[in-house]
């Protein structure tokens, strides 16, 4: 029984979800669904593909990940599936948006889609490759079809890669950028946890404001905004209780220093 | 292992769902959920009738489609259940929200659910028959109950249907309306695509302005508005990368007209 | 095949929930996941014990009841998993969360999540408990680990309860106040609907209007206001389809009196 994870751009108001899960129930019956969101916002590559590379490394090996934010949809992009190292496929557009996840995770293997007799119809909505092309791909995967059967091998170093989320180490720090902002308005920078190891007590700065790092939101009073290594394992901005998105009047691409001593 | 579909204007925010699903849960445990949308309008059958009918097609035979959006609960309206040509089955109030997906795949029989052994009490709640007779109906079914037994055979001629989503043929083009919006603010006509067969330039007008006819949204640049038949089968209006429905000023009801030369 | 059902207050926008049921799918591949709602508002923890406690009684014996609305994260709350009179499990932190279900269906044995061998990690994330502490030991116990496994024993009557919801007798009817507020705008008192039987005619008041008490919606005019036993089991103020909340200007705290005669 394997898991599909589902992530789009496509909302939850509308049917094209569903669609696509009903082309996975007649394919693949015993493939389990599993939403991550479909609340991406529409057409934004950078926030899919930051929400996908957080959730894949707590799925099982051989999960089959199926994400569609595709605004080139119907053109000349390419469609792929991609098995990684350590066993899980990425089914989707090839617009940088499956990549995220395969940083740490490198891919082994990808194709382009070009089997038209694994797809719903050998004629595809110009519009809604979701349900016509990647879940009955996905879903094909779930039932044993092999990576290479589903199109022509394309080379990994081809795959789009999108040039977010960069940082780079300072004498005594590094330097970085918000790359994502959660429900909570928790700021997430782009600058890995993993810098911090070994070092004392440290800050992060973002705008004109310098904020304490800590280990959780509790150490500070309500109210009070702090840093931190959040559960992505990124640096975080965060306000206990509070919204720092509001707070501190910050968002993506605001760059964030961490200092330390 | 059967397939119920879920349908609803309760939200995601209460727990109204969740006690259908642990209702199903109950009596099939065997049974497999999928949720269409629970964000239909409150009470907005229309809305719900043409997001039912864009997903049924996609699932497969002998999936249960359990609907429910149903501002006469308690009310002399009826509840029933009916099985259509292919052998899909649907369950919820008979106030029109289940018909529209019925057009293309007609009912064969139907009942009214006058049978309280297959509720889960024999004094449903007077506002959530949701939860005390539509669910476990649905589940019923998948476990194998046979719908006669469900209550009081019905004539599928008396099942109420709305009157939605009228179109007509002009000498050279066809008339419609805007039927439905979707989360990309595609504006989506009655007017079904397949009158396009064989034609040549077209293009649709809404209020003031008249779109150029395209396949997909790429072949015009971002930001610029154009005609296609969208992934539901309907003539749409779109703005490619962009929200129709705010670029236009449009929303259900909207005149549009389709011609081509 | 064990169900588990999720409330979080983790949206529906990034992949918390998604890395949560990752960690189950992992553990127990089996288990069945029901979400309640992740819409739960940020850190409102009275808000996510009424949607708890509604929902419970319906799901079947064994059902684990995984919930993480948890401000206290990191700090000394504790992480507890406690076993219902009915063999139900509820996982969580200890901050009142659980105890509104189990205030119809008792606790009968708790423990304090202090062994790490159940844990996703003997480290785990300081703000994300859920990922790393309450999922794994959620799947756990839906593959047989006991529940004396998970912990030292805590004894149920040092549970945290939150005091909400007080309501008391009068001469000639129940006080209470408004509880929660629903999709819809309905406003729940928490006064049960048991307090009605065998009464007369009976109405409520909010604020200086007092409303009438009937069966369901449909018995007054669309637009009129109105009480009534909801689906709950509370007395609840309605506005037929309409909301009681904008209709009313009224929300939760409110006092609520209900009189018979």
């Amino acid at each position: 029984m394997r898991v599909i994870t589902l992530l789009t751009d496509f909302g939850l108001e509308d049917g094209y979800v569903a669609a696509m899960k009903g082309v996975v129930a007649t394919l693949a019956p015993e493939a389990r669904l599993v939403d991550v969101t479909h609340l991406v916002p529409p057409q934004d590559v950078a926030s899919g593909r930051f929400r996908l590379l957080t959730i894949a490394p707590y799925f099982p090996p051989g999960t089959i990940h199926l994400a569609v934010v595709d605004p080139g949809v119907g053109t000349a992009r390419r469609a792929v599936a991609i098995r990684s190292a350590t066993g899980s496929y990425f089914v989707g557009p090839d617009n940088g948006l499956l990549l995220g996840a395969l940083e740490a995770d490198p891919p082994v293997m990808a194709v382009e889609l070009s089997e038209p007799r694994f797809w719903r119809t050998p004629t595809p909505s110009t519009t809604f490759h979701g349900r016509d092309v990647f879940a009955p791909v996905a879903a094909h995967l779930a039932r044993g079809v092999e990576l290479e059967e589903l199109g022509a091998r394309a080379d990994p170093e081809t795959l789009v890669r999108l040039e977010l989320a960069r940082w780079r180490m300072l004498p005594d720090g590094a330097a970085g950028a918000v790359q994502a902002v959660d429900r909570f308005g928790n700021l997430i920078s782009s600058v890995p946890g993993t810098v911090l190891a070994g070092r004392g007590r440290w800050g992060a700065s973002i705008g004109a404001r310098t904020l304490p790092g800590h280990r959780t939101y509790g150490e500070v009073p309500p109210g009070d905004a702090l840093a931190l290594v959040g559960s992505h394992g990124f640096v975080e901005i965060a306000v206990h209780r509070g919204d720092a998105r509001s707070a501190l009047g910050a968002g993506v691409g605001d760059p964030v220093q961490v200092r330390w001593e």
